[in-house]
């Protein structure tokens, strides 16, 4: 069969585009930088969803709502979230469409024109801050842990499907508390989830550390992120965690009374993840035969191909896959039966390879003679013919061994491709050459950083936590430092 | 304790608006039309979702997502829509804002003008047919089984918390099909499960029936809708699923192979619930002390509240009450021990009454002595001593009997308050004296049910399915009837 997708060596953008598109996960729209995310691709962001709101729960959230739009006042009101995201956004002018002259179509009625125009929100700690405005009087309504599930929406110029789109989805935690420290120890607690969620099931290894100040988020004192290693080298943000310090509640006025009745600002976090992980997803782990999904997150982990020549070995062979299927649902697998005449069995093998169901299961006449099955693993395309007889339990124990497979597989890239450089030459050579992580010195300034990315494309993806502290100079200007940072060219 | 709730009796429409606030469900914004949904009356949202969202699934459906906006041309494709829906909407007209020249601020930027303006979708239908259009070349393409949940905007003038607001959260299905009538079977078998939603997990009899013309969907051929009853005697139309023919596919020239091999428009449906629900939901239910939830659909099912006079009194109160919160949590019931020291038990009751948690179980030393707990109701606000041996199956057994006596009261008092009427003097007495729903002839015609509309502000809710067929005459003009049609005022 010939091979559907571009190769990774060949064109690594093109074959991501090309696998997002042939496998259904999505495609663009009719609206410029929007995508549609089709039912295989939103699938695997209702697995992320349902496991994160399980862990924000566990640690103790809500989810809440709050407006889509924002008043674009909101904006002004504090200096540093402005200059970051009051720029490039979608401004609502008019509230009313009329039936144009011509009577061929309708047109923006002038006189429904907004005394204020409204943002669709890019994020929403404004809004959000002026709600806890009114929910904020004293620190037994502290803290407040809430979580929003939303679209929003960024005047990107240049888009790639779920990497960067102008409208996505996403979640957006807002906490307020009573103290500086409650705040810093959420704002770490909320990165470790988003790290304990990628390694765990989207066996996507990271690395978690602080942003440099160039690369913070318009409004944070402090910026915590997850970084992943894609499989060409390029650096992926995978998640951030903010702490915004009293910043929001100054420039919207929320202060509590503390327990000696004093009054103070209310400390702030926020923290989000978006349909950008499925990107990192894809491009982590899938192949030149095309998807390669982790169990945990898989719609559908296994598929059942029935092999037959006639009608009669298909009743046969369909009779025996529907008693498997059912074995695999009373273990809460997710398991799809193809039982579709309409399509070959090589066609299918294809198609489930292209859309990275974990485990395919074939089942034949001479499988059912023997009391076997063939049991083909997506992650390491082999084969193999396993007895019938307690074949469940052996898949149960098959996608747990995936699962690790997979990660493994990326933790193993991963840190062989995190490479310890000390002179300017050896950076560029890298980050030319081999890519991936670069452990170098910098001498700790805005500028430096900044020239290092004129010059190289290369950004500092984070200040890891427990950092070895060791002196060193700085790979640009050999001024100190004492310490190494994490540098990558990024997605 | 004072009342906190403005009486049914002297204001519903300000209990209504009292009780939302103040269970803190949901609360106005900064921006006009535009509600906070609170964490409280999220959870309800959530688990009205988590159940629709099991019951499409298993009805073969599967979601997906489209673009927020919608470029304006797309609503001028299909006339009746455009009436319909191009009118009160967001218009995105540009997509930058750039700091404003007194330095104070920010202002539209002039030259960041789109060339066609975006629609903020009030419904999907036209961008969703443009993407199908390429989704769709042979019958073996069909059908699509597609359900999106997402905000949308309606720029209302007069806005009312969950009932009606600018933005709101629904969701909405969009089924292809190859035949009529797959379509039609479709669109009956959505309004099924609306029904079926309503009355087994809101507790909410509902009347199932097809709009007259004048209430149609904007584009459809026919549409059906689940109405429920208010205590104030008005109507809330709580769900509808459109028949939309083939429209939509010639707006958008989606056609298809059929078997054949002949090429033929694809067949429509659309259906749809919002955060609508939660107000119906509201209104049927609750009383002057505060909401009461049904139980499958409350974010706490029981509160257990310690009741002690010592330190020493409260540790003993607490440890059996976790055993207790144990138990229950095994049965999957949703459970909250309230073990806060800073609230007195009278204030807790109250709080967990306002708020309608089902069953309150509180617990003091006495109880501990005597192995017993109280129960309370908060459907018939009745309280009991019981024994704790065996309590947890004794909860199991009494959530669901809360369910069904506020189902049957619901359904009890829809029944009492549907009138056959046979004149007009009798028709107005009836809405203005009795309220509720009105059984009656009407002749047919879109000008009569005008006229009925503007003298009483009655409208047709429904002609019920399976309608007995009847001779008589309209109310209003006297002309013959083959069928009594279901009147209300309505929310």
């Amino acid at each position: 069969m010939a091979k559907v997708l571009t190769s990774r060596k060949e064109n690594y953008a093109q074959w991501y585009n090309d696998l997002v598109i042939k496998a259904g996960l999505a495609e663009n729209s009719a609206v410029r930088g929007s995508m549609v995310i089709k039912p295989y691709g939103y699938a695997i962001w209702e697995k992320m969803q349902a496991q994160l709101d399980r862990m924000f729960k566990e640690t103790g959230h809500e989810n809440a709502y709050f407006p889509l739009f924002i008043p674009k006042s909101f904006f002004s009101k504090e200096a540093d979230h402005v200059e970051g995201f009051a720029k490039e956004c979608a401004v609502v002018t008019h509230y009313r469409l009329r039936n144009s002259e011509d009577g061929k179509g309708v047109e923006v009625d002038p006189t429904a024109k907004l005394e204020e125009e409204l943002i669709v929100r890019p994020t929403s700690e404004t809004i959000i801050w002026n709600t806890y405005k009114n929910w904020i009087q004293s620190y037994r309504d502290l803290p407040i842990l809430v979580n929003q599930w939303a679209n929003v929406v960024r005047w990107e110029m240049r888009t790639r499907l779920f990497l960067r789109t102008a409208e996505f989805l996403w979640q957006e935690g807002h906490t307020a508390h009573a103290t500086k420290q409650e705040a810093v120890d959420e704002t770490r607690q909320m990165i470790d989830v988003y790290a304990q969620f990628a390694r765990e099931h989207m066996a996507l290894p990271v690395i978690q550390g602080h942003k440099s100040e160039n690369e913070r988020f318009a409004g944070a004192l402090d910026t915590l992120a997850i970084e992943a290693l894609m499989q060409d080298g390029k650096a992926l943000q995978a998640g951030t965690s903010h702490f915004l310090g009293q910043n929001f509640a100054k420039a919207f006025d929320v202060t509590f009374a503390n327990k000696e009745g004093k009054v103070d600002h209310v400390w702030a976090t926020s923290w989000g993840v978006s349909t950008r992980l499925i990107g990192g997803l894809i491009m982590a782990h899938s192949d030149d035969n095309g998807l390669v999904l982790p169990p945990k997150l898989a719609p559908i982990q296994v598929v059942i191909v029935p092999i037959y020549r006639s009608e009669e070995q298909y009743e046969a062979v369909v009779a025996k896959g529907e008693e498997i299927r059912k074995q695999l649902l009373k273990h809460g697998i997710s398991v799809k039966f193809d039982k579709r005449d309409t399509q070959k069995h090589g066609w299918k093998f294809a198609e489930y390879e292209l859309k990275g169901v974990p485990v395919r299961l074939a089942l034949g006449m001479r499988d059912i003679e023997n009391g076997t099955i063939e049991v083909a693993r997506r992650d390491t395309l082999k084969k193999e013919v396993m007895p019938m007889e307690g074949i469940d339990e052996k898949i149960v124990a098959l996608l747990d061994e995936i699962q690790d497979n997979i990660y493994n597989k990326a933790l193993d890239f991963r840190d062989k491709s995190i490479h310890y450089v000390d002179t300017w030459d050896e950076f560029k050579d890298t980050l030319e050459n081999k890519g991936g992580f670069i452990m170098a010195h910098w001498d700790g300034t805005a500028e430096t950083e900044q020239k290092i990315q004129e010059q190289t494309k290369a950004t500092i993806r984070c200040i890891p936590f427990d950092n070895k502290q060791e002196e060193g100079k700085c790979i640009l200007t050999g001024k100190p430092s004492k310490e190494r940072v994490l540098f990558a060219k990024a997605y």
